[in-house]
C-alpha cells in the first residue's frame, strides 16, 4: 500500500504500550488491568443497600476494569462493607473509584475526603473534582491522597443535557489537570481531551442504544464513545444494572467497548 | 434636602419588605428570622465530631440566622445528633444549610439528596447545587425536596481563588435559578445577582480581616460583602470556629454585619 502522508498517520497505543508510559501507579495498573482482562468497562454501581452493591461487585466484577461507586446512596453503609469491597476488589482485579464529585473550595474537601463516616481516602483508588472551584481544590485533595497513592479524576466535560462544563470550562479543567500529573491521571469526559498516553478519559452515559432519560442524562454508544470520541474507559450504570440480565448485560457491553478498542488498529 | 435624579434614587428595602415579597415559605422565614434577632450572619460550624457541632449549634445558635453545616465530615454522624441539631434549631430559631453542593446529574442527586446515610432531605431546610451539570440537578433535587418545603440554592459564584464560576457560567447559573424559583431561593455568590427582592444572596468567605488562606480561599470583610457586594448574608466559618472566643466571635460578626444592613438605609 502507498505510504500515508505524516499528518494521517495517527499512532494509535495499545493498552501495554500506554502502560509503560504512566508514571503513576495507578494507571499504569489500570492500563494493565485493561489488557489483561480485555475490558475497558467501568460499572457504575448505582444500587441503594450494601448487600446489592456487594452482590453486583462479585457477579459483575469479571467483567469490569473499574467499578464505580456512590458511597453516599448506600443506606446501610458500614466499615463491613468497605472491607467486603476491598475483598472483591483484590479477587476480581478491579480499581474503586468512588464518583464523589468533590466541589468545594481545598480546605473543605480534604475534611470530605480523609474524614467523616466514610473515609473516602482509606478506601477509594481513584475520586474525581470538579474544576470549578480553581486549583485549590486538586491542592486540598492531593495533601490526603497523595501519600496513599491514590488518584484524582477531573471532571472537564458532564454528560447531562446543558451542562456548563465546556469550551473555557473544559480548557481551564484540562490545565489544571496538566499541572497535576502527579496526582491527576485523566478526565471524566465526552471525547479524548489530551494527546498525552498516561493520561486516561472516562466517559460515562453509556448505553448501547443512545438517547435520555428523564432528568437530562444523555446517552452515547460505546462504539461512539470509543471509535469517534477516542475515549478510553465506557462508564455504563443503568444499561447493566437495571437489565433483566446485569451479567449478561456486562458482558455484552464489555465485548462492545473491547471490540472497539481492537478496532482502532485495523 | 435636594430630590436626588430618579436613577439615583435606589431603594433598599428591609428584611420586613423582603420578607413580604417572598412567595416560598422559607425564604420568608429567613428574612423574618433575620429583622427578629437582628442577625445576617451565618455560622459555617466546619468541625468533625457530633459533640462540637451540637456544643457550637448551642452556644452560637442565639446570634446567627443560618447554621451551615458539612454533615459528612462529621466522623460519628448518627440520627441523635439530627435531632439533637433540629432542636437546636428550634430552640435558637435558625435554619439548617447543609452545604452539599450537589454536582451531579439529576437521576444521581435525587439518590444523595434523598437517600444514603444522611438522608439530607428529611432535616436540612435549604441546600445547594452547582450549575454545572446543567438543569437536569436543580429538577432531581425537586422531586425529593419541594414536597418537603425544602429549598435550594444555586451556587453561582464561589470565594476560591482561580473558581471558573464567572461569566457566563455565573450567568448561565443564573438563569437556572430565576427558571425554578419553586424551589431555587437565592444564590451562594459574592456579590448581588438578582432584582428579584425575594432572591436571597449569601457570600462564604468572610472574615473580619480581608486575606486568603493556604488552599485558595480569599476572605471579604463583613462590609465590603454588605455594603458594596449587596449581598445578604454573611457566612463565616474560621473566624469564629477558630477564634479562642468563638460566642465573642459571634457577636462581633452580628454586629458587624447588622451594621452594614442599617447603614443601607443611612
Amino acid at each position: 500500500p502507498e505510504a500515508k502522508p505524516a499528518e494521517e498517520v495517527k499512532k494509535v497505543l495499545t493498552y501495554v504500550e500506554r502502560a509503560a508510559q504512566c508514571t503513576h501507579p495507578l494507571s499504569k495498573r489500570l492500563f494493565s488491568i485493561m489488557q489483561e482482562k480485555r475490558t475497558n468497562l467501568a460499572l457504575s454501581a448505582d444500587v441503594n443497600t450494601a448487600a446489592e452493591l456487594i452482590q453486583m461487585a462479585d457477579s459483575i466484577g469479571p467483567y469490569i476494569c473499574v467499578l464505580k461507586t456512590h458511597i453516599d446512596i448506600i443506606e446501610d453503609f458500614s466499615a463491613d462493607l468497605i472491607q467486603k469491597l476491598s475483598s472483591l476488589a483484590a479477587k476480581h482485579n478491579f480499581i474503586i473509584f468512588e464518583d464523589r464529585k468533590f466541589a468545594d473550595i481545598g480546605n473543605t474537601v480534604k475534611q470530605q475526603y480523609g474524614g467523616g463516616m466514610y473515609r473516602i481516602s482509606e478506601w477509594a483508588d481513584i475520586i474525581n473534582a470538579h474544576a470549578v472551584p480553581g486549583p485549590g481544590i486538586i491542592q486540598g485533595l492531593k495533601e490526603v491522597g497523595a501519600t496513599k497513592n491514590r488518584a484524582c479524576l477531573m471532571l472537564a466535560q458532564m454528560s447531562s443535557k446543558g451542562t456548563l462544563a465546556k469550551d473555557t470550562y473544559t480548557a481551564e479543567s484540562v490545565k489544571m489537570a496538566e499541572g497535576n500529573k502527579d496526582f491527576v491521571i485523566g478526565f471524566i469526559c465526552t471525547e479524548k481531551l489530551s494527546s498525552d498516553p498516561a493520561m486516561l478519559h472516562m466517559t460515562p452515559g453509556v448505553q448501547l442504544s443512545a438517547g435520555v432519560d428523564g432528568l437530562g442524562q444523555q446517552y452515547l454508544t460505546p462504539q461512539e464513545v470509543i471509535t469517534n470520541r477516542e475515549s478510553d474507559v465506557i462508564i455504563v450504570g443503568r444499561g447493566i444494572t437495571q437489565s433483566a440480565n446485569p451479567m449478561q448485560a456486562a458482558k455484552e457491553y464489555q465485548e462492545a467497548g473491547f471490540l472497539a478498542y481492537q478496532a482502532l488498529f485495523n
